[in-house]
């Protein structure tokens, strides 16, 4: 296997869908709020991304069976318009290896009409935010105003200077191909490194259900990252070094987002 | 050469044959097995792997000769099945490597019809186990059933969260080209590095006895082992670097696996 | 994006155009004399490069609105001949990328019938010059007599060995392709490592008019430079990173020249 | 440019010729010795190899003229077979570049017609040799007998494990596409890191001279290794960094052999 490809298990009729990322990173927001659609609406999974862009082993499952690192693409119906939730184990641990891996979403995007992209991360502050605080970023002019209509405010004041790996790059290049996409960003402490931040997950939902109406009952939510983390932890080590390998910073205070 | 290329010297009809992989890894476990079935069972080499993602070196032998590094594959005949086993001077070197390596075997694995994989390395504990201890995982629920069957116990209690490098890497890839396969790894002490663990090997080795049918008369193993050992002390630095770049660790007890 | 790739927004008609490229770099010499031009000239942009050797990242502006890394090309029209104006918020941040970069670079100015380059950069020599300096390098003994009519002093005595990154790759590549080149470095002291300097843009810039012809109001420069730090600060954690990952060096005394 | 690439400039037509590999490496023996032959009998250059897999710097000469980082073959006419020698100011910084180059460098060798390989490299021991010592080694059986007969005593004793590098890859590649080879290593101190060492040069070229028939006066060698050095310093730097990349060792100590 010499790049990255997608292996597609079956082909649903999805309208207008709305692509949602969420992959593992800082507080593990985004890979939380995705698994959480997926279990609470029983999305469907329907592509396998497999890339030699990951790290270059298997994970055992409790019953003795290995599985490689892959990113999943799983739908679910909407009212009038579809979703597609992108989820896995990793990111590249190369920095070439995001933009083969994101091009390749893209062109899977495009295959099923993808017409809007969510991203999901998670921003380290380095200290508890007192209530959870989400920041948004566009990827052009056109995609502001349609999510400022929905309520989003893009005014508020961070320190949020570049998005790096998939959630960032995701936004790039769909803007050179005409996608609309937004990143969604929590709030977190960032450390210890791997730690999940339910309460960031819960309000990052929120602005989900608002902006793409679709309906999600949160109620379980804290219940369910919990059995997430336990699947988390086993592969908590393998995200840490996915994280030093994608970090490119010098000192610890240097590590602001990665998601 | 740009990419991994696999040279086929002659081309034996092989009946539903079994892979069996056993690369250098902690302990030298899968490599040793490997070795003492092809020099016990006179197994013949009819396929040779070149990669630029191993180091940029040949060996010299005890007479001047040089040979570039490469994984070689060799033939037996079973009663029923025929058996292709895999081995050879070392792993990639990078993260990519394994899964260019590993896709190019099966491409290999598919052409000669190979209906099963077993993969073969060590597993560090770092202290002396009390008694040979072998850990198996396998790629598929079928796979599991398979070799309940045929008394492997998955139901142990070990450490092993992945497997790094060929021995996981073929198991995940099998998986998603629906050939079956399990991993078996032997407990072993882990250090001095590279120091061979015989008494682990021949444990290996019994239990393919038992799941394959190949006969191996194991009366020679310890002789073999010694005989073997001067070989691979030869290659021991190149080994030492090679595992040293695919370790993904930043402290020693993160060395847990690799084969 | 498993490669470089140039996307052309509109396709002018250039009379044999002189490509000008002013990339990151030390003192950001190459960044603001492009920078100067473009907006002084109203420089229009007609391409731009997208690479999976940059750093995986998006850069948020203070819209919040993100963009990829890029290298733009913007053309001006002049008086007998037009002008290719290369920028950009990057430089490859692996050995290859320079390559493959410049290579996609002299492609471009191929379709567009260049027929003379100027590359930019900055030389470190770790102390305040008296008065500015330009050292100049050609790709050929034509471009060195031809530059020499013009006014060009290759005699100057100095310590450039060897020119790292764009402004060095440009002018071998170009070679090999008949297209004569010239680098034009200023002396600059190299630390803080990103401070921009201001005077030595403006001694550049006041070459490249003699060379070119290309008339440049240069008393705006200094203000128009004090807008554009604040933008290069933006992105200065940004070039950072990327200098560290180019510039080969072990010891701080080594980084003498990139550009 | 994405992948390795020779320019032929011209295609001489060559009797059943040998291929003499010089790069540069420890103790610059290699390339000293390619060096003279080319000043000696006025050898012409007929192709360029260019690769990614270099530093991407150019190098300026005292007339500051650039040039881009090369491997050369040049062609000289033998009594009763024709030479290639190949020469360059660098080797692949990369560990998969050496086998791209390498690669390269057969299927021009193949083009020509190339029968037999010579590489020359430095073998470092640490301290100074009483008096100049050459170790050779061999591709095939077949090869090692031929030089045999020609004097190249194999039976010294010495720590040569490997061969790193051109010099290695060259024996290792040639020997899957039945082209004899042999590598020619001077024992030379080492350090510092990239002092020439003529003695052992001359002592290689002798041996050259007896196993091809390739007369070359060795008188003026001392006085043209003083005006190679120069140009050897130059690029010294280079080097330096170059082999810091490819020595794959964690230990001064273990810098045994590179060329």
């Amino acid at each position: 296997m010499h790049k990255t490809k997608i292996k597609i298990l079956n082909r649903p009729k999805l309208r207008r869908p709305i692509l949602i990322e969420g992959l593992p990173g800082i507080g593990n927001i985004g890979r939380v709020c995705a698994g959480y659609i997926i279990s609470r609406l029983k999305a469907k999974k329907f592509a396998e991304l497999y890339s030699p862009h990951f790290l270059p082993l298997v994970i055992l499952d409790k019953n003795a069976v290995s599985h490689l690192l892959t990113i999943d693409f799983y739908y679910v119906k909407g009212k009038d318009r579809d979703f597609i939730i992108m989820t896995g184990d990793s990111q590249s641990v190369s920095p070439q290896g995001h933009y083969e891996i994101c091009g390749a979403t893209l062109d899977l995007a495009k295959e099923f009409g993808v017409k809007d992209i969510i991203t999901i991360g998670g921003f380290a502050t380095g200290k508890e935010p007192k209530s959870p605080n989400i920041i948004a970023a566009v990827n052009s002019e056109n995609a502001k105003k349609k999510y400022m209509k929905k309520g989003i405010n893009f005014n508020k004041k961070h320190d949020v200077g570049t998005i790096i790996g998939a959630s960032g790059i995701l936004l790039g290049l769909a803007s050179s191909r005409k996608i609309d996409a937004i990143c969604l960003m929590g709030e977190t402490m960032g450390f210890p490194f791997l730690i999940t931040d339910p309460k960031v997950a819960k309000a990052v939902l929120e602005v989900i259900t608002k902006i793409t109406g679709l309906k999600i009952d949160l109620t379980g939510l804290e219940k369910t990252v919990k059995e997430m983390e336990n699947i988390i932890k086993k592969s908590s080590e393998i995200h840490r070094k996915m994280l030093q390998k994608i970090k490119y910073a010098e000192k610890p205070e240097d590590i602001k987002y990665i998601g």
